[in-house]
């Protein structure tokens, strides 16, 4: 197809389409003459993805980038490859105060140990849960973290549930992909939940009138 | 203090102090001459709140200045109010396609009605998760769905947590504000402590080695 059809096809409109293939998100189309490219199935399926992953995933292009380039990337250990692929979607940024950081990466190393979790020492994730504690500390909201086995066990059964999905798949690139799909885009999902099950209990708490929809069911 | 002692106390370079004012994140200082303020804790406390929800939280401007209205507004109901400040930090783009998001619009409903949750009618999050789903299923990543109450149950021992945090404070004010922040910024602590928990899972599965910091603990 011509990339007015491919636009078409997937509502990106055609500058956006321009700019991903300048970006290399999007791989170029076969040249049918010196002006003329034709694109693909594969090139639509790859523009969803795109889309989804910056207004559901909320990462950024230069991340999206990233992620395509190890989902591309063909390797032989799936575990090494998820990992990979994951850790280009943590935020590096490092603004924290340094106190305040080093103290919450011992915590992490308290967590992980107390959990007995398998954890490479260099896993981006713990950076990450060491930021998002640093900043809990310093914004005085660390009242959560009293329940952070909670949160803990909470990822623990979300986490025994992510690998059922993608376990059973025999094809290895699949299996990534669909890690990486279910990951960034449940996270998305987990928010939303979240968010309905606080309502829920927020409701309950309060007694608060929660609208037509308020259903009779026992609380959790 | 002033302007050049706010930045040093916390790190954010004064144009960018400046540029909070202007878009009125900030509330202006105390003028203690035609071209100089002074500044409080206050403001200290609420520019390390800005950086946590951009750099932590990955929250835009835009949206923060939406979160920051609703936190410094009174309201009579802490339910509602909750609600509303929340519901600032949902996206809202619709750019999913519609008869995708129609559907899983309905998968949401009748979530809700199996978990007995108590929701309005309007609450963003029934959006956010329906396009959670949406992009699942677009992008053949729906697999992860047949686990949804899974990952439902796993929301619902998160809000648990989230709420009793939350209800033993008496002052409403603080009440919100542990909840907005422990919400945002909890979000990512949830989505690192998932990919620990992943990469524990992933490890076992794999028998891969998982580092030096590799612990003897039992799997969950």
């Amino acid at each position: 197809m011509r990339i007015a059809e491919l636009s078409r096809s997937t509502g990106v409109p055609v500058p956006t389409i321009k700019y991903y293939l300048r970006e290399g998100l999007l791989p170029p189309g076969e040249l049918s003459s010196p002006n003329q490219a034709t694109y693909t199935e594969t090139h639509v399926h790859r523009l969803r993805l795109i889309r989804a992953l910056l207004d559901v995933g909320r990462l950024s292009i230069a991340v999206i980038g990233e992620l395509l380039a190890y989902l591309d990337q063909r390797d032989a250990d799936p575990h090494q490859m998820l990992g990979k692929a994951l850790a280009a979607t943590e935020r590096s940024k490092d603004r924290a105060e340094d106190g305040n950081l080093a103290a919450a990466e011992d915590e992490v190393v308290a967590l992980i140990a107390r959990r007995g979790w398998r954890i490479a020492t260099d896993a981006p994730a713990r950076h990450s849960v060491a930021r998002a504690i640093a900043a809990l500390r310093q914004l005085a909201a660390d009242d959560l973290l009293s329940h952070i086995d909670d949160y803990a066990d909470a990822a623990e059964r979300i986490a025994v549930a992510d690998l059922e999905t993608v376990l059973h798949l025999t094809d290895r690139d699949a299996m990534v992909y669909g890690a990486v799909v279910g990951t960034i885009i449940g996270d998305s999902l987990m928010a939303g939940l979240r968010r309905l099950a606080q309502e829920d209990r927020s409701a309950r708490a309060f007694d608060s009138v929660a609208g037509a929809g308020a259903a009779q069911g026992p609380a959790a």
